[in-house]
């Protein structure tokens, strides 16, 4: 099996391109659990297909480490618009992807050669109510700079959801921030029904953040585009950045241009890279 | 750069055939830290690089995942023989590889195909005088089932030098053995210079063996061939097993069979795999 190793700021998947490749659909789970291993496998977060679609220009799947499908991965849709624009999937430099997670707009960046240097992915419009976030409590429709309290500690957050929930904390050094303290408990906390990632977030200028994150399930991450993007969307509604400015987001793994949109959707723009291209012998 | 990844018992690397392939030799520790970066790079233990030799059939190099060139690595060796036969770089099955350690000679096993199925490292003569183990402390040559209490836990251990220090204890089942915690202590003991590996070993018969092992400076390892070599040279001088007879010893990574030869020398016998082969974009 042909195969192509690739990244976005450190999130690395194995790529396999079924236009040309053909895999039995029950050998999915395992073939993603194989691949990924550290240690007998070629080592990933996962497992991406690259295929037909009948709604979007291509197709994407996703499988984590662990077997199970995900709807959708903001450092893999940067991957796949890259590898299709370049491997002639596709020919216009704004395309769709079909994700478990829906169809998603892309348009590649290309240099002279016609190389893709980045790629902006249209996240969607974020939801801001409550009850959608989903976050436990009553008062206004939005959750913006609200006080809340964890194991004896108060900090003010903003609430957001870009599909997946956050709460963002703006802090004057995000170097000392306690992540793993204060970011680990407030991720479970009960008054989050589903969990939430939780970005603590640095404004240098009001185009330019640092920013750190607690991911629910994850953990610390190098790189979560849900989350920047929740920042820039906090940080417009408390009034660091103009709605429709672009931000440049420093995350450990790398760097991201965030912009939330006048018509409301917001934009990811950022890297993808090859790593190797091969054929698997497992 | 054309790279294969391959394992032996889930102990990878990347190998780069310099029969074909040029690298700058002041470029070595770089790559070696870049391939075998698992979220930017192909992802490994290391780069182990294989190439013509003045002093035997081939050489090896090993480089470890921090840029440091090893001395040798048993699953590696494996590995750069079932490679150098199956790609012509030799032709007869036994023959003779440099390393940073010294040379080796290999065996390979081969199917009706000529496919190698599993290789026969000549791992070496045991060294067993205490001072060159080194462990310190008077007495008799060799330390066989010798007391020792650490942390106010006492055990039997007998000390067995393959190049590097070995502490191995007889237990009646090796899966609640105290491997990270007795382990962990006496692999760092006073008494022991270098520090020493230390490998618990359940005897299921005088030619089957079940192994755990606390690898000194890499902690709970998967395989380690060296440690798999000293337990059977310990089980020898236990009356375990009888010298000259081969065991199948049960790693957690998989199985080894190890026979101390009747002329001293100790042969580790084990597969070797595939991963996947391909062009690095780094």
């Amino acid at each position: 099996m042909k195969f192509t190793k690739m990244h976005g700021l450190g999130n690395s998947y194995i790529y396999v391109n079924l236009f040309e490749e053909v895999l039995e659909e029950e050998s999915l789970r395992t073939l993603a659990i194989n691949l990924s291993n550290r240690n007998t496998g070629i080592g990933s977060d996962g497992l991406i297909l690259i295929g037909p679609s009948e709604r979007a220009d291509v197709r994407m799947r996703i499988f984590n480490l662990d077997g199970s499908e995900a709807k959708n991965c903001g450092n893999g849709l940067r991957c796949v618009a890259k590898y299709s624009f370049e491997h002639g999937l596709v020919s216009a430099e704004k395309f769709c992807i079909e994700t478990l997670g829906g169809i998603v707009s892309v348009t590649v960046h290309i240099n002279e050669t016609r190389i893709v240097e980045t790629v902006t992915v249209n996240m969607g419009t974020p939801v801001l109510a409550r009850n959608a976030i989903p976050m436990l409590g009553e008062g206004k429709e939005s959750v913006v700079n609200e006080e809340i309290s964890v194991g004896g500690e108060t900090a003010w957050i903003t609430a957001v959801s870009m599909g997946n929930p956050h709460a963002v904390l703006f802090v004057p050094d995000v170097e000392p921030a306690p992540v793993a303290t204060f970011g680990k408990a407030l991720s479970t906390d009960e008054r989050f029904p589903d969990g939430v990632n939780v970005e603590f977030v640095e404004v240098l200028s009001s185009t330019e953040y640092r920013f750190r994150v607690w991911e629910r399930g994850s953990g610390m991450t190098e790189a979560c585009g849900t989350g920047a993007c929740a920042a820039v969307v906090a940080g417009v509604l408390n009034g660091h950045t103009k709605q429709g400015e672009p931000v440049c987001v420093h995350l450990p793994g790398g760097d991201l241009t965030i912009t939330w949109a006048v018509d409301g959707t917001v934009h990811m723009q950022g890297p993808a890279a090859y790593i190797c291209t091969g054929e698997a012998h497992m």
